[in-house]
């Protein structure tokens, strides 16, 4: 129920046209129809412009399609993350213009009216090879959200002169994303070379005892440079999120 | 070494003042006393007016005095978390002016030129009242760095219409910081009712399988709503660390 | 043994056609087989119509179709969980009555006499889409078991209008299963809008921290909503039986 | 808003008191304190006449005595748990009526109006001595909830004669509680012996790799006994909320 | 119920002087006061001359003094384990023949008949110092169980001559209890070394990642020396209990 | 022995005073080449009549074969353990009288000598039918190391009824060994029916919050049962092995 | 920038062909090309003459072609660990000269100069056959890092003589590299039979309770030999290029 | 060798075929009582002049004490570790040149011959002032040990420029000593600027989720720097005792 929807109840009621216990029972049984968070969260997809996420995996690929055409249909776009080389067959067939971006794992169809520019640039920055997927995924999923995106690959901490000869990039961004597995040291000295937010990623690359990206996750929540922040093990998608809230919000 | 300094130095050997071997030597002893995140680390703490933060825990109440007198004597002022009784008392006799905040454990002494004060408001969001002392070391902390701060307390989603009740303050936030224990639910629920930047702080609150807050931890890196971001158990600090990184980055 | 055959002992006791030194012997090996919890045990099923519940996971498809005529052929029914559709095949082979249920990985034959109905709802709510696997099995176990089951799907706390508008049929329950996986806050707020017995079944769904579930499933047990409890990760048949309990118990 | 609250206001629109318009605004601005469920909240204290439950651990005497005095100052008695001898002996010089129960940390004061008498009979079942306090917790809540209690201490699964000559009480109830550390054996042989709800609590009682009463949780959360739930480890407030939930639903 | 009180009721019912019913009523009644298990228990008790075994830790001395004073006055002795001083100076007020041993933390006082002896030596071997509380308190338990006890201390896996040198003790114990934290190495050494059952008990001693005698447990589980089995973290007394099953089994 | 002794030892060789059948029986209770362990080690593989025992897992059929060669040429038998059907074929083909038990997924090839019978009976106690292998690999390696073997299966704590009406069989065993996943109950349950050793073998059935059999782990250790000990998770063979050193050792 | 490029540039600003500001521009830009651990690093590799380490996983057998013709034009050799035999054969059509190690899982080709020869010599102590792959891999670095390697397999410490028999190569080792899973015992035998340093490898090798080789590890970590130091699980290369820093260093 | 071989000697002995010292020398191979380790072990104390190292923590004060005296007597120094006050002024007392090290928890008398000096020096780096306490115990025992020792305090990787603008005192030592808390990332950056040995100790400085010194621990295991290795949380000893293993070797 819209606040004009509301408006005319209640007009109604003054006018004798509605009875008040009528207008009770109504107002009782849909009192969250109208929220405002249910209303702005509808909006707030219309006016940013960027599309729908959807997490591919364990899904088939008709279901994926399926899926993109509702939201493609509505004019929406499409971004889906985690989506294998079946997936992005079976999309392209139906969608020409679906991008299929196989390191990140990533599927994205822009929305009709094109992807909604905003400000503000992210850095995306990986500790090695391995960690790649994750960062790529962060990055379209940044982009496909209107922000501009600057990567920054293998500059683990065991070479530190290729993250130190990069400092240009480091200062000109409005967010830094630091994506790493094993231990999960790089967003303790990103976080001490920039002032703006470090969003950090800890990925399941590793042997042996990292357990699955745990040790990178433990070492980055305590991180000794104040003010960095965590996301879940290979959440390339939540630490993009996260940077729109930042950049968006 | 500023850039000035080095400009000196080169006009000194460009005039024949310093032989060229001579500012070999000089330069390659002090390559890092000039690097730019070093100069701008001790730039950004006067530039931004907030004082030095000390972790008092484990220190001795005469450590953290002497620290304490070092900060004021160059003018910047004092934050110390995680401050107990003792150490509060013994700073008010040296420091008449030092604010003791016992809920949030913190002992703040202004810089001579006052609190700097930079735009942004920062919801403090709490599910129990036993979350409170963690949310307070955020609230002080965030104040000190010259942010606006609103607190929401005891909100948990055990009695969700506590929290729904307050939409409007939630609307109005630049960034929300939510501090909860127990099961950690209430980042999820928040993050999705605002689009501003969500930092969720797990507490070590609860008992039995809490186990000194990894439930909660566990469930805020989980969570539901996107772009959620997480930090250390009981690091109230840090959230407000990061939030200060996004509204004065 | 039964007190009927216990009687007629005794009776043989008393009219000496036993010696009592025999009967002593007779009674020193069999005390359990006359329990009253062997013989409960045993009555319970035949009185409440409910079939055996058979965990198919691990077994072939000649095993599950052998215990199935065993229990078919003593007119109990039959209830499979965890059933692939190898095994759902092989037994509608011989059974074209069973129904499978490949969401649920369910299959069910009613007993003879019919599904016996019994009083009370149990509402299934299910956070995610992920978690509908798990939902459905509670779902069709507790109606195997003679239950009214109402489905509430796809209601996460990250998009809190979606449970807030199926108030009534959260009301009207009589017991409500919440399957939830990532953080598990759902039956947090669940709990905390029903004051009927609410049974959190934590998923393994979910990525990286959620550690196969134990990030649920620690969440659930440190509910702030007083008197939720909790089964094991993935447990919907457990769930289901629980509420059997609660309303035939 | 109350119902008649709002029957008020919408009569107030029909005869022409209140503007259209400025119903909408008061609409807006409460949807939450008129929602059912915030009523029902109120509504089921008073209803059911059982006190505001306190957590003391934690809070000092003095808080919780000013809480316990709001409390009865609004007629519904007190129940806290966790409450150690200074938190009793504060209590009871303002409120001699008091009850203090050592062993299970309880403070009780029934509302006014007497404790309100339920259908029901929850029993308590201990595995052994060192769990008694978990136990007594979890009675001493259910009986300020106004429910009937038997407790059946110390029936460890060693000497499982106990528990089986007791196999009398275990019929006649209407819920188990199951209160056990070490391995936690003891809800699977009660679930296995009756057909009633079985609520397990897991204690910290024990010691080297019982790990603060892991070991004894995840049995419970694994037993073989089908539809047993858990709630965390030495809530015994919790499972008597849950058999609350059951016997007053 | 004994059997001479069986037989005696069998025989009434024989005799007529009561009637068949009557006895199934009295059998139904107290089918477990009778099972082989109740009283085997209680005779082994008498039979096998050693006391009953009580945990100290968390009881208080009075407590403690008054179990002692019922199962001495039914003959029987006392061993308690986990006794600090103040317990122990209490009981031997009471009991001045009290046996204190601060290292094992244990009080024994014989049963009036003494000790049984029976058959076998238990020899307990002690990777370090720190080790040696547990050990002790499996060597006077075993000793108080009957049994001959030698004990091997210090011989830790990184001096290993001090092992070898000892290989005559080794082969001619009957069971070999071995006690070590840290790594846990000591019972593999010694499985490889003997033939006759070794138990394995892991100990809190170590610091770091210890973990609390984890990583000794562990350990332990994982032994290449086929057929060593393993007890609770600092659980002396299940050792010397597993070894005096093997013994007097 | 120092080196002084050793030459002034052989000096009195040398010189008459003692006899070299003398020297040779002091230096045979030091040396190691000659060690005690490593004959005694050899001596009885042949004394007692059991075969190696291959772990198959992880090695080829053909290294199986190679092994299964060496040792049957060296008249030695085999007993594999952990070996695939594949593993069992390509043994047959060289050993037509090699038993293949897939349930307990071992080989067995006597000795040419045939088994040698020891005196004992090991109780092989399962919980549930899942537990079957685990519980065969230990029957099958207590038969091949001599023992008398009784099978209980499918006494789970959850039907007490099934555990109680086999006490005979409890009663005559020499070592009892229980097999349990889950929650892993049992052994506390036959630890308190017996007095001989109990042997615990944990399981890795379950799911969820079994954790690969982690929940039967430390159930299992921390029995309230005297005197269980535990071996590895799906360690039969281990079981075995340790009820062959009480009964032979 | 090496010092001789600083010299001449201010040798340029001296004699007026720079002037001093675009020296300041091009000193700003560059200052961590001439860091001294950069230009170390890169000569290292030349200096050493081993060849760049490739992990393999993960990696498609044309990824690994196309760096090691990278490599290998630029004259540096190649050694790639965890390469499957795919990958290995592909290398070789490339690389005719390539050495496959099928146990270690490395591929490994020698710089065109030859493998420069460094003093001395690695043990690399086995215990069990399962461990022999982590050991190869160890290794064969070593080997291709220039240091001379002894290998003693299969001596775990269940048969102590084994390791014992070998104390000549133990005590001529410059470094020892111990490997071993399940218990992980070895390392602390051998700590406390060699002087030199003794680098522990634990390995996933193992089943039940060694959690993928976290047993070995704790129990390595908490090694009662002093000076024994850890790497990660199943790292045999770190392992080798430790020693390397040891002998090379 | 063989008994017979043995019998074969001696008689060749007692008849003058073989003289007393060459059977000595053959025998002196292989018998353990004077085994190279344990003349090793003791001689290596003597000739190195470090003393024994005693843990202190768990141990009275007059325990150390009598340890002490007991050493010292033998002229061989004293080294304790984990020496709280009063430890430290007991021994003063006894031992008025005892040197008491309150941070590093330390006491130390060097041998009567004085510290005997080896070749090479120990860098020991720390991260933050709150690890200095396990970085002193490193120090004091590397020291005592004979070694050269530099500190480099107080070189978090958050502010980068501490640890590089110290890159002499790195590129100077023969072995580096990371100690770190918290997040643990400074070995790793260590490891990439120096070529020798680096030995990383985890602290349990932290809070929150570092857990102990897990975070830390596991951060340094999956170090990107080769050949990094790692002790024991807090094992400042253990490092020291490394590092001299490596330059005593």
């Amino acid at each position: 129920m819209t606040p004009a929807q509301l408006a005319a109840l209640l007009h109604d009621v003054a006018e004798g046209r509605v009875a008040p216990e009528t207008a009770v029972d109504r107002l009782r049984h849909f009192p969250f129809e109208e929220l405002p968070f249910a209303r702005v969260d509808h909006h707030r997809v219309l006016r940013q412009g960027h599309p729908e996420v959807v997490f591919c995996e364990g899904k088939t690929a008709e279901q994926v399609v399926a899926i993109a055409q509702s939201l493609v249909a509505a004019g929406g776009g499409f971004l889906g993350t985690r989506a294998n080389e079946a997936v992005a067959t079976a999309l392209r067939v139906q969608f020409p213009g679906m991008q299929w971006n196989p390191l990140g794992r990533t599927v994205y169809l822009p929305p009709e009216t094109g992807t909604v520019r905003k400000t503000g640039t992210i850095l995306v920055v990986t500790a090695g090879t391995s960690d790649l997927s994750v960062a790529e995924e962060a990055a379209v999923t940044a982009e496909a959200f209107g922000h501009g995106v600057v990567r920054l690959p293998d500059v683990g901490v065991a070479g530190l002169h290729r993250l130190l000869s990069a400092n240009d990039r480091l200062q000109e961004a409005d967010v830094v994303i630091v994506v790493a597995g094993m231990e999960g040291a790089l967003p303790s000295v990103v976080g001490g070379l920039v002032r703006v937010p470090v969003i950090a990623v800890p990925t399941s690359v590793g042997y042996g005892a990292s357990f699955g990206g745990l040790a990178a996750l433990l070492a980055m929540l305590n991180s000794c440079a104040a003010g960095v922040t965590v996301v879940n093990i290979d959440n390339g998608f939540g630490a993009a999120a996260a940077a729109s809230r930042i950049l968006a919000g």
